[in-house]
C-alpha cells in the first residue's frame, strides 16, 4: 500500500538538524511516507516568500499530497496551527497567511485548527512546532486519520491578499514578486491579463525606465538582452536570455512594473 | 518487506557529486532503502559540528536507523571506521569522536571496526571512504547483516569530551556551542542545569557584558529583542525575536554566556 | 514490484520551485519512484560542469538507472531532448554535449529526440521543458514504456569533447576542470596517464609555478601543505591537507597543470 506524499516547504535551511528532525519524526510515525523537499531557504519569517512557492507546486503534485509549509514568525504565540484541505490536497500550516495564494480560486470548504495532542509529540517545546505538532500531524493524516479528527474546525483565517495590479486606463502597474534562481524577475501580471490587454495590440513592458520587449521565448532576443514572457509560473516574468536579469537591470521585489498600450492604441482598451 | 532508515550526515556540500554516488551505491545495493539527508553542510573536517548535528536528531529518527557520519579530516590514515550500535539504532563514522556526544548517557555495549572488506567497494579510493566503504557497509546493514560481521570489536575509541559548563557558586560559565540557521545562538548549558539554578529565584544570562531575560517563548519580549530560552535542542539558547541574534550581538561559537543569580540570592545557591 | 531509480542533475537551484515541480510531476506519474537529488547547483547554463558530474556519478547507481540532466540553455530553440540508453542506465538530457563526458568508451546504440507529445504535460510552457517534458518522459521511463516510443532515432548529437591533456616528449600539459566543495582542484589527467607517465620514474606536478609532490594519500604531507594525488574520480587533484587547495593557491577552472619528467629521465619517455 502506498503512502501519500508529504512535502516540506521551511525557512529552516538544508544545513543543521531542523528538517531532518521532522523527516525523522514523520517516518517514525509512518515508515512508508514519501517524502519531497520543496523549500527549506525561504528568507526567514518570511510569510509572502513561501507562499508564492507553495502555490506554484501544488497543482503538480498528485492527489493526496500533504503540503507542510512551516515558516512561523508567530511560534509561541495564540496563533493556532492550521488543516486545510484544498482541491484533492491537504495543507498544514500556520495561520499567517501562507496559504492563501495557494487558495486563490479554489473553494476552501474546512479549516481545522491543530488542537488534538494525542497526534503530536509527548513534548512540545516553545520554539519548533513544526517538528513537535505539525510534523507528527502529517504523518497521521499520510496513514489515514480524517481531516477532522485533528482539532476544532474555526471560521475564519488570516489571509495574505495577492497584490492585484492595479489597472487604469491602458496601462497597468504590477510589481516584482519574487527573484528566481536564475535572476528572471517574477512579477504579480497573470497570463489571461497580460492576453487580454494585448490582445491584437503591441504592448510595451516597462521596468526600470526601460522598455523590454514582450515575447514568447528567451530566443526571440540576442543573448544576453533583456525579453519579458510568460514563464513557466504563468506569471510575466522579466528575464535576460542566458543570464540574470535581476543582476542586469539591478532588480529587487517589490518593484514597480507596468504594462503599457502605446497611447494611439489606449483608447481601444475600453473595449477588449 | 521496508527497510530501515539511513541518514547522511557530511561535509561533502550538497552540490557535487560525492553524496550523490554514495547514494547511488546505496540503492545498488539495498534499492528500498529510504535515505535521509541530515545535513551535507557541516564546515568543511569540523567533527564538532557533526558531533552536536547528530546527536539532536538521532532520538526524533525510528528504531532501527543507520546514521551514516562522514566528516573524516583522517581519511587516508591509519584511523579506523567504526560501527556502534546505541540505543536501538545503529552509528557508522570514522573513529574521530563525532559520535561521542550522541553517545552521551548512553551505554554502548560495543564498537567494530570495519575491517571485512566483502561489505566494500571492490576498489577503495585513498580519498573517499564514504562512497567506498561506509556507504556499502550501511547498505548491507539496512539488509539485516548482523553488526559483528562487518569487523573485529575495538576496545577504546577516540572521545570528544562534550564541554561541561563550570559551576562556581551561584554562577555558571558555558559557551556558544553553534549558531544556527536563525542565528540563535545555542550553548552548552542544559535544561536541566538552568531548571536546578533557577529554580524559584530569577537568574540572568550575561552575554557579551549584556544581560539577555531568560523567557519561555520569543513572544515574551518584544519584536527584535534579544531573549534566552530553553529552545528545541533542550539547551539555553540566545535568540533575537523574528530576528537574528548571531548578527545584532556579533555572536560566535565559543563566546562565553553565563548564567547568574544576583547577588542577594546567591547565598542561597549551595541548598539548591 | 520496485521503480528505476530516478536522478535529478539541474542548475535550478535547491530553492526555489522549480526541482519540486519536477518531482511532483513525476510522483504524479510514478508513485513508486525513487527519485535522488545529484545536484542542483550547476552553475547557470553551464553544461561543462554537468558534463563531468553526471560522468563522475553514473556508474555508482544500479542498471536501470534513470538519470535526468536539465542544464538548457536552449530552452525554447530547435535543440531537441535526447533519450540515451547508455550501459544498462537511460540518460535524459537537452542536445547539447552534455552527456558526452558519461558517453566515454561506451558504445552508444541509438538516441531518441523526444516528440511523442503524449508523455509530455497536457501544456508545455516555453521555458520549463524539464518539469513539462523531461520529469514526465522520466516517469513513465520508470514505469517500463520502452524508449523507443518517446520519439524518433537521431543519428548526429551534439558533442562535447573531452580536453585531452597535450603530450609532448616527457611533458604532459592539462588544466583543471572542477573545483569541489573541499577547494581540491580536479584536473583533466587521467589514473592511467599518470601510470603510464610516472612507471619507476619520479614525476613532478607542477601548477601556477610550483612543484606540488605527487603522493597517494592527504596523510602523505603534513597537514596544511599541498599535495597532487589520483582522487576518488580517478582524476589527479591538487588538494592541501585539511585545507582547500583553491583557496591556496587561487586556483580557477582552466589553469594549466603539467606533469614533467625531470630532464634526465624524459629521454626515456618514448619507450614507454
Amino acid at each position: 500500500m502506498l503512502s501519500p506524499v508529504i512535502t516540506l516547504t521551511t525557512d529552516f535551511g538544508s544545513e543543521g538538524w531542523y528538517v531532518a528532525s521532522m523527516k525523522g519524526v514523520i517516518l517514525g510515525i509512518n515508515p512508508r511516507a514519501t517524502i519531497v523537499d520543496v523549500n527549506h531557504s525561504i528568507s526567514p519569517q518570511n510569510v509572502r516568500e513561501a507562499a508564492l512557492c507553495i502555490a506554484q507546486i501544488a497543482s503538480y503534485f498528485p492527489a493526496g499530497t500533504i503540503h507542510v509549509v512551516v515558516v512561523d514568525p508567530g511560534v509561541g504565540t495564540e496563533r493556532r496551527l492550521l488543516c486545510v484541505p484544498m482541491r484533492d490536497q491537504v495543507f498544514l500550516a500556520p495561520d499567517n497567511g501562507v496559504l492563501s495564494w495557494a487558495a486563490r480560486g479554489v473553494s476552501v470548504i474546512t479549516r481545522v485548527a491543530l488542537s488534538e495532542p494525542r497526534f503530536w509529540l509527548p513534548t512540545i517545546s516553545s520554539t519548533f512546532h513544526g517538528r513537535d505538532v505539525v510534523a507528527p500531524v502529517a504523518a497521521h493524516l499520510s496513514l489515514g486519520v480524517p481531516v477532522h479528527e485533528l482539532g476544532t474546525p474555526v471560521a475564519q483565517w488570516q489571509e495574505l491578499p495577492w497584490p492585484e495590479p492595479a489597472v487604469q486606463s491602458g496601462q497597468l502597474g504590477g510589481e516584482v514578486l519574487a527573484i528566481d534562481h536564475f535572476g528572471n524577475l517574477i512579477t504579480n501580471i497573470e497570463e489571461s491579463t497580460v492576453a487580454r490587454l494585448c490582445d491584437r495590440r503591441p504592448i510595451i513592458v516597462r521596468y526600470r525606465d526601460r522598455d523590454v520587449p514582450l515575447a514568447r521565448n528567451y530566443s526571440d532576443v540576442p543573448v544576453a538582452h533583456c525579453v519579458a514572457l510568460i514563464g513557466s509560473t504563468g506569471l510575466l516574468e522579466i528575464a535576460q536570455r542566458n543570464g540574470s536579469a535581476a543582476d542586469q537591470l539591478h532588480g529587487s521585489v517589490g518593484d514597480a512594473v507596468q504594462l503599457l498600450v502605446p497611447r494611439n492604441q489606449a483608447s481601444n482598451t475600453a473595449r477588449s
